[in-house]
C-alpha cells in the first residue's frame, strides 16, 4: 500500500498507482498465505463440527424461556476461545445477556485490534423451514439453520483465523480483542452500558464488524451507511371478548377491520409514509452517494429472484438503492387478529387485533420522535368502537454512516482487494446494527464491516444457511488483515 | 288453546281470549308438572355430572385431529339414550361426521316429533380462556367450558325431558325422534346428503331446534328470521420468503400490508360494505318486521356490556336489530401475518397474510354469487408486486324464514307462554343454522327454534357458559311441549 495514500480519499487519479502496489503486495503474500491455507483445509472437518454446534444452539435472545441456550452458547464460544489459546477468555455480565469476551495481548508496542460479532439469533417461525432451524444439515455447499448466516458465521470466521494464525506461527502479528453480543437480535439494549463500563478494558486501535456482508461471492464490498431502526407494538380492542359473527354481526366493531384501516391509512398511494412528519428530518442522498450507487451493478431481478417478489415497490423518484439505505420505512413485520390456526375456523367478530411495526430511519430521524408522530397518527386514525394499547421497545438504533478518507477503512479495503483480486464497492445497507454505533460514540473508532454474509442467505426468514466456501476464505481475510494492519502500523511507526 | 285460533295469524282482536285459555291450561299443567319437577330436582346431580362429561369431550368438527373427540361424543350420547330407554339409539354415519339418532316410537296414532340439536364444538383459543375449555367448572350458578351453552345444552336437556317423562309416566305421550348433527359448527356440509338419505326414517308431523335461545331469563322469545353464511380464506403473498426488513426495506412489497389494504377496500366510510353488487338482491325489512322490532324491548348497552364495546358501528340509517337481522355483512373473523408469538419478534417483510370472511347473508342471496363477488373485488383491487389464492369453504348456509301463521309455531309459543308466564317475542338472529333450512326443503317441516341459550353466553367466544336454572326450565318446557302437542293433536283428530 502506497503510504502517500493513507488518510487521504481514495482519488481516482491515483488508483492505477494503488492498484499496482496492491497486486504486488497480493503476490507477496500469497506465498505466506500457503501455510494458512494448510492448516485451513486440514481442520475443514473439526470446523464444520464446531459450525453446526453452534448453530444447534437456538439462542434466541428475544424469547426469555432461550436464556439458557443463550448462556449456553456463551459458554461454548468461552471453551472454544480457550482452546485455541486465547489469553483470556470470558462471559462479562451486562444488564442483559453477556458479552463474550476474548482478547489475545501479547504483541506488545503492536496495534490492537477489536473484533465484533454477535452470537444470538432471531427467532424462528418453525412451520415455514422445510429443515429444522436447530438441527443444522449440510447440503448443496451450504449449511443449513438459524444463524448460520447471521451471525454465528462472524462469531467463528473470526476465532477460526486466529486460531491459524496462532497454530501456524504460534503467535499473532497484533494484540485481538474479541466482544461477542449476546443481544443484537433484540436491539442490544444492554450494549452501550457493557462498553461505558469496560472502557479501558476494550480500548483498541481498530475495530471490525464481523456480522457484515459482502456484495457477491466475487464482488467485495465496504458498508458506508446503516439504517437505524425503531419498534412498536400495538394493539387495537374493540370489545372485551371475540363476538358470534351471526348474533352480533352488522352493529358490532371489528378488531381485524380497524386494525386495517389503521394500516393503510400508514400510507399514501405513492408508496411513502403517510403519518405527518415522518420525513421531516430526512436529508435526501448526497450526490456522492448517488455515484456511488450508479457504480453499483445493481440488478433488480437478483433480490426478486431471492425473494420470489414480482415488483419493486415504494415511490419511484428514488432509486431502489436509494430507497433502501437512504429512504425511513414503516413496515408491519406481524399482525394478528381473531382465530388463524390452520385448522378450523371461529365464527367471530375479533375483539382485539394486534400489529408490530419496524421503522427503519436515516439522518438525524430519531427513533423515539418517529414513534411519537405514528402513535399521534393511531390515535387520530382510529375507527369508532376502537381502543388502542402500545407496548414500547427498551431502545432505537440510530442510523450511522462510515468515513472513507480513514487508515481504517483503506487496511480494511486492501484485504478485500487482496482476497478477492478486485477492488471493493461501497455499499449502503438497510439494516441496523447499534453496536457499531456505539462502539463509534464510547471507544471513538468506527467498527467497518468484514463480514462473508451474502443478500441471499434468507437472514432473519426460514431456512436460513451460510456458504461453506465462505468460511475458507473469510479466515483468509482475517489473517490477511491482521497481517496487514501490523505491517503498515509498523512500517508508519518506524518512518 | 283455542281452537278457532289454530292454524291463523295471531290478531291483536283474540289476544285477551287468547290469553286467558292459555292461564287456565296453565293452572291445570302446574300439578300435572309437579311429578316432572320432583324428578328434575332429584336428579339434577347426576344430570350436573352428565353435563360436565360431555362438556369434556373436545369434539370440535372443525379440526381433523379432534376427529376422534367428536366419535366420542357420539358414542357417550348414544350410551346416555340407551340409558333412559329409548326404543332405538344409534349413529348414522354421513359423509363426514355421524348424526346421533334415537327413536321412541310406542306412541301409535300420535304424532311425531323431531327434535333437532348438535354435539360438536366450535375451536377455543386457549390463551383467553380463564379456565379450561374441557375441564368445565360449575361456578356461580353457571357451568363454563366450550359448547357448555352452544350446543350441548339442547343435546341433553331434550334428552333430560324425555328422561323425565319416561321415568315419570313410563311413556311418551308422543313419538319422538331425536337427530344430533356433529358438524354444525363447521356448516353441516353432511346433514343435507343425511337427511335425503334417511328420509322415511325421520318422518315427523313437528320438529323443534334445540339449539335455539331464548330474549332473557324472564322473556322468551321465538326465532322467525335467520341469515345465512358463506366462508373465504384468502392468502395474499408479495414473496416466496419473509425479507430482512432493514435489507429489503423500502423496494419490497409487504403482504401484511397489501392485506390491510385490500381488508379495509371492503368498507365504505358509513359502515356499509363496498363489494360491487353485495346488496343487490337484499330486500329492506318488512313493515311487519319492523313492528316486531318496535315491539322489543332492545336496549344498546345490554350487549354492549356484554361483549365490552363501546360504540355500536354499521349504517345508523338502518335501526341495530335490522342491521343484525336483515342485512348482510362480511367480516373478517381471523387475520395472520409475519412472526406474532408473544414473546420475541422477528425483524422481517412479511412474504404472505391469510384473512378468513364470513359473510351473513339475508334474503335470496346466493353464497356462491357473494363469494364470487368477493374474489372479483380482491382481484381488483389487489396491490402492486401481490398475489392472491383462494381457500374455498365446502358449503354454504341459506338465509331462512319461519312463519308465524302454523300450528307448529302456536305449540311452541304455548309451551313458552306456560313456562315462562309471558307471551314469547319474536325475534330474528343475525346467525345460521343450515339444517333448520336442510328439515324444511327436505322433510318438508318448520324446526322452530326451542332452546334455553341466552346472549350474554359468550357462545363462540372463550369462557363459554350456560346457565345452570336453564337446565330445570328447559326440562319442563319440553315435557310440557309434549304433552302440550299430544293434548291439542288429540282434540283435532277427535274434532
Amino acid at each position: 500500500m502506497n503510504k502517500k495514500c493513507i488518510g487521504s480519499i481514495v482519488l481516482i487519479s491515483v488508483f492505477s498507482l494503488q492498484l499496482f502496489a496492491q497486486k504486488e503486495k497480493r503476490e507477496q503474500v500469497k506465498s505466506s498465505q500457503t501455510a494458512y491455507e494448510k492448516y485451513i483445509d486440514a481442520n475443514n472437518d473439526a470446523h464444520l463440527k464446531e459450525f453446526i454446534e453452534l448453530v444447534s444452539i437456538p439462542s434466541i435472545s428475544s424469547i426469555p424461556a432461550n436464556k439458557p441456550d443463550v448462556d449456553k452458547a456463551a459458554a461454548w464460544i468461552v471453551h472454544k476461545l480457550k482452546a485455541i489459546g486465547i489469553t483470556t477468555a470470558q462471559t462479562i455480565p451486562t444488564e442483559g445477556n453477556p458479552v463474550v469476551y476474548g482478547c489475545w495481548d501479547k504483541a506488545p508496542g503492536k496495534p490492537t485490534i477489536l473484533i465484533y460479532a454477535h452470537y444470538d439469533v432471531q427467532p424462528v417461525k418453525e412451520p415455514e423451514w422445510t429443515i429444522p432451524p436447530f438441527s443444522p444439515k449440510i447440503s448443496d455447499g451450504k449449511i443449513f439453520g438459524r444463524g448460520a448466516s447471521d451471525d454465528k458465521s462472524g462469531v467463528l470466521i473470526t476465532i477460526w483465523a486466529v486460531e491459524t494464525m496462532l497454530r501456524t506461527a504460534g503467535k499473532l502479528p497484533v494484540n485481538v480483542k474479541f466482544i461477542f453480543d449476546g443481544e443484537e437480535e433484540k436491539g442490544s439494549p444492554s450494549f452501550k452500558g457493557f462498553l461505558d463500563k469496560n472502557k479501558d478494558l476494550l480500548k483498541a486501535d481498530f475495530a471490525l464488524n464481523a456480522d457484515g456482508s459482502q456484495y457477491s461471492e466475487t464482488t467485495p464490498s465496504i458498508l458506508m451507511s446503516l439504517r437505524g431502526a425503531a419498534i412498536l407494538e400495538f394493539t387495537i380492542q374493540t370489545a372485551n371478548t371475540d363476538a358470534h359473527s351471526g348474533q352480533f354481526g352488522g352493529k358490532t366493531p371489528n378488531a381485524a377491520v380497524a386494525l386495517s384501516q389503521v394500516i393503510a391509512s400508514f400510507y399514501t398511494k405513492d408508496g411513502n409514509v403517510a403519518v405527518e412528519g415522518f420525513y421531516d428530518k430526512v436529508v435526501p442522498a448526497s450526490l456522492q452517494e448517488k455515484e456511488m450507487i450508479k457504480k453499483l451493478p445493481y440488478d433488480a431481478s437478483r433480490d426478486m429472484k431471492v425473494l420470489g417478489t414480482t415488483a419493486e415497490t415504494g415511490d419511484t423518484i428514488f432509486s431502489p438503492l436509494e430507497r433502501i439505505w437512504y429512504r425511513p420505512t414503516l413496515e408491519i413485520i406481524g399482525m394478528q387478529s381473531g382465530y388463524t390456526a390452520a385448522e378450523g375456523h371461529a365464527n367471530i367478530i375479533p375483539g382485539n387485533a394486534m400489529a408490530r411495526i419496524t421503522c427503519r430511519l436515516v439522518n438525524n430521524q430519531s427513533g423515539k420522535e418517529i414513534i411519537d408522530l405514528i402513535v399521534k397518527h393511531i390515535n387520530k386514525n382510529l375507527p369508532v368502537g376502537a381502543r388502542v394499547t402500545y407496548k414500547f421497545s427498551n431502545g432505537y438504533t440510530r442510523p450511522m454512516k462510515f468515513p472513507a478518507d480513514t487508515k481504517a477503512y483503506h487496511y480494511v479495503s486492501d484485504a478485500l482487494f487482496t482476497i478477492y483480486g478486485t477492488q471493493p464497492l461501497q455499499t449502503g445497507h438497510g439494516g441496523s446494527i447499534g453496536p457499531l454505533i456505539d462502539i463509534n460514540e464510547t471507544l471513538g473508532i468506527y467498527a467497518y464491516s468484514l463480514g462473508l454474509q451474502l443478500a441471499d442467505e434468507r437472514k432473519h426468514a426460514a431456512n436460513e444457511f451460510f456458504r461453506l466456501s465462505s468460511m475458507r476464505k473469510g479466515q483468509l481475510l482475517y489473517c490477511y488483515y491482521l497481517q496487514h494492519v501490523a505491517d503498515e502500523e509498523s512500517k508508519l511507526k518506524n518512518k
